[in-house]
């Protein structure tokens, strides 16, 4: 089966960690596709950036013209995912609520862990409306940027590590979830400090995703997540409209 | 001071009818200036569309050159709020929001009467993140497409009454929201049939805009809202990569 | 446009502070009349002192006799608005709720700052009876109380700002709401200290008041604000059967 | 042991009739007194009525001057126990409450059945402040109002009993209870019809009542319902000020 | 009245303090007999010993071949009282909403303090389920077990008023629950620490026990609590199949 | 890997089916060993019995003396699964919470069809504790008994599906759960009458046990699910002082 991986971002650099975190749990049959979307921030901290990689993310799923059996919107916290769900009728998961669920497996709190201050509202959003707030003990910030992540690992893996250990000792939580695509490596250095098991979305979301695909489910199509009625979009798909043909070319 | 009043889908004659319902409860002073998407599709029924809506609003807002003192979202259950809010520094009024703060001052509990089933979803959703969903008794959809209200007044008007009729005597509801910025002109008749108060999104957003701006009041810029981070974004505005440049000219 | 500004204690300095900062943001051609009950607490700092405000506005609007187009209360916290809604057939402003209507679309949480520790239980039963408490941060104190509010306003203002502070700091606050009818023009100072907007909820209840009215808005009378139905009520109101009939003589 | 019953209205024959119920239950060492409030409407069906019970409640009591252990709020869906708890140092107890606290330890969902429509909100919104919410399944008017109650049972029986029937099978109530002070003489007729258990608000009151006084509880002082600051309180309260001093004569 | 309160845990003396607790508050025509569960745990502390005690108190009640009125389950947070009310046609009262029901009575928020950390999760599972959590201010650990609790009763005695002030202070509670029914003996000691309602389980359980039996008031049969249906259940009662017939010779 | 499947009740052939279920989602590699308890009912159908259903559900898995990667709970609705956590060091998981977890993966809100109507409270109180409840449109029942369930397929498979039909129409379900072990061969019908993915809690639980394993996730020992503390527990496990030695030889 053919899963794609979908970056929020525009670096390159992190679509390739988040599909190494893929890769490294993935069944052996199962063959992970990483696309980068061709618009928006280079990283995702906060709405506006969100819901242009809402769109952007659609975007570039509709340029990939081979087949493909599932879908994983891998930025923790964003927007996009019902977008997703009704413009393609394989399974979608969203690397929150595919970490959220898999914590709420593990004991009976969870923390999320995340980059920024700024972006904890948008996590606790994605959670109340997925339903899947009751077991949040907290939602806690590193004080780092997404690129951050990427350049020092001891200091963040320290940064991070300690929010951890509030959670588990200051709100109670059992389980700790990576707040970020781009924080996949840290769940050891984690779990050794805490004592807890640590989740990280994008492994959980290619399980999920795999899973999905063996049961036969895909997202139903009676009502919320039905396809789009057809109607004129002005300029859509967008990068049919940004580039000219042949730069897309080789792509997929 | 002047409002922006901006559509959430590219029919222009949607546009007028929500500028001519925003002009008519102005206050003199207030200069209603309405905008219509250059991206996006011509009526909004559903998430993908909705996240369309959501970017090609800020990428509109962005190519207005001039002064403006709030903007209105006018589209009923539409995602985006939360980003124009990061991009502006002032007040930013979403129709649901407002329609569903004033219909909360006027009676125990409101139903929100809507176009197609598809559509509750995302109205549920919209009120839940805004914490104004307690009193809301229910989102009844007339089962009338976004374009088909332009089309056959009475027969709308017909639709549109017998489910809100159904609100306040099944579901208890004691007003009546329109819930599509296109039904605007109903209201009327509604509060006729069900001796109601019957709330328009679009009318009660201009008023809380004007409110904010007498007020001095604007967005909080502490921490969910702040200013995106500087960074680098791939294609965007969506409109100055898209059209010529010249294409534009003379639109503001 | 005429609006009844009606404080709930007896403390008519109170009642001018009040008046004050409703005049200050009303609109040129909206009239002001702000009233002072005849019976009740100096000052209204608990459930018993709120009841009595309760009755005694009623009390006090039904002594009003000339036209009037929409009606404030202006307690924060304070029992009664549901049985004004019930008598009169305009508009009814709580000064609670328009507060934190107006707190909600400037940003993702508020807090309310109030005076003793003992009325923040009230004004979060008004909240949750409302349905406006999912964004409210938190209720605290300063500590002072109604009266000592007006006596040392220096002292008063670092008190307020130290608890709006620690509202926006640790409860993660991006609003803040003040608490009481007394503390209109304290908003810039606490704007100064929190860098977060500052709402007072008499102004808001005006501009709320006046588009209500501009809109052409009741207060739904289908079924839980519907007339009181005739009946016996024995010493109602009470100012006809506490006072002799000159006593009120040119009141108003 | 000394328990007032309050009466919320002014109907004396109303009185007697929750009087015969709490003493049908009471201990033998128990003694019931019950008071009618000098002011109000005669039967209470609205927040109108209700805030001015709320006063009544509490000057009615405190016209009361020998000792008594606790206090019981005669009306279901009334304002005013707050108040109560704050100038007693007895125990007070809600009919509502009581009803809604007895009923949930017998079954897993509870319906209230009760008078007017208009009625509902209330007993939702005591409820809903008592944290009592969560296993009503409905609280369902009888259509008739609280004085047609003492006019013809039979009718009244039957009306109430149809509802009743109504909660078990289409909202899967387990447990009725009666929501009206006057309706205390339907139980055994309701449960015959229904095969549930009936709970009367009064009753369970009076066992409450009697419970706490002999565990030794009183309400907490801690914080809320401490007893009120000493201030000044014009007209209060309120029998003193409207009736010469030998009115009320011989009625302690 | 005879009453049944059963123990949860296997140790006798446990047993013996919660029965001093029971009778110290019982009518003097009620007949409290305490029941000691055939198998389980010395002390129950978490999810796997209390649903042992849940079947151990069915089997022991079961027993138990007397006439009885009511019965009632003496753990704290402990799971079974469900299939109590299924097999038992009188009333059953569990000391966990005993006490949460009699402490919503006297203050508008309680806090449990308890024995061991691990046993809050439970405690507020059976607050949740119940519908009794919205008042709960918070469940704080002593971090002394259940069997520590009868050793050394000083030190018992300090690390729980400690938790209890701190209850009272950071979490605002005006009411403190006794969170294990062996803590009966503490209330006035605590009651003096926090000059708060302390409230034990036991003997709520007891005067609610008895105002049902009064009231004549039974746990419904209508769907949830019915009877079992009659089927074959494998070595049940587990006493009959564990003990040889003459083991329990002369039990009741 | 080896995943135990227990069933809750003493049906054998009820383990089969469920059985049947597990093996056929499992990967090749996955090894499933269904478990039949020793005590309990032959059928599962109301609290008395599911409490049962946990303690010989922990009993069975004790008496299971190989190695083993996870527990399935195949109960639906059924308690036991927090005991089962803290006694086992492998992922344990409970079908309701797999297909739960599932559905919301799928489509915005679920249904869940279950035997009787009694048994909908204990699947919907699952639900509650879960953190599932939110996007649960209602739980049915169909009135047929668990062992109806496996006596005449086709009057089952109708049945099922008509309230699964009104799930879809009434309570708008986009997703249909079954609610009970036995029914997992049904989906494909149900599917088609409703046209909305239909989800069974046995593949799913497969599915996600096998994630879990993959994943290297173990149920956090960090509070509530510690292990037991080391105590006396008297006549556990059951199976050893319920039969002589050699009855269970040979078993495993």
């Amino acid at each position: 089966m053919r899963i794609l991986v979908v970056n929020v971002n525009t670096t390159a650099t992190m679509t390739q960690s988040i599909a190494d975190a893929a890769k490294a749990v993935a069944n052996k049959k199962t063959e992970i596709v990483e696309l980068t979307p061709f618009i928006g921030a280079d990283s995702v901290e906060g709405n506006y950036e969100s819901y242009l990689s809402a769109v952007a993310v659609m975007d570039r799923v509709l340029a990939y013209e081979d087949h493909y059996d599932a879908v994983i919107q891998a930025g923790f916290g964003e927007h996009g995912k019902e977008g997703l769900m009704e413009i393609c009728d394989v399974p979608v998961i969203d690397i929150t609520e595919a970490a959220a669920h898999t914590a709420m497996l593990l004991g009976y709190r969870f923390s999320v862990v995340t980059t920024l201050d700024r972006a904890c509202p948008l996590i606790e959003e994605r959670l109340l409306l997925a339903g899947l707030h009751q077991h949040c003990a907290s939602v806690r910030a590193s004080g780092l940027s997404v690129l951050e992540l990427e350049e020092d690992p001891s200091l963040v893996s320290q940064a991070i590590a300690q929010e951890a250990k509030k959670a588990v000792e200051e709100d109670k939580a059992e389980v700790i979830v990576l707040g970020c695509g781009g924080m996949a490596g840290l769940d050891k250095k984690i779990a050794e400090v805490t004592h807890a098991p640590v989740v990280d979305g994008v492994s959980c979301a290619v399980k999920l995703a795999e899973s999905m695909v063996t049961l036969g489910l895909r997202t139903s199509k009676v009502r919320t997540y039905a396809p789009p009625r057809p109607k004129n979009v002005q300029y859509w798909p967008l990068h049919r409209h940004i580039f000219s043909s042949n730069t897309l070319k080789g792509d997929n």
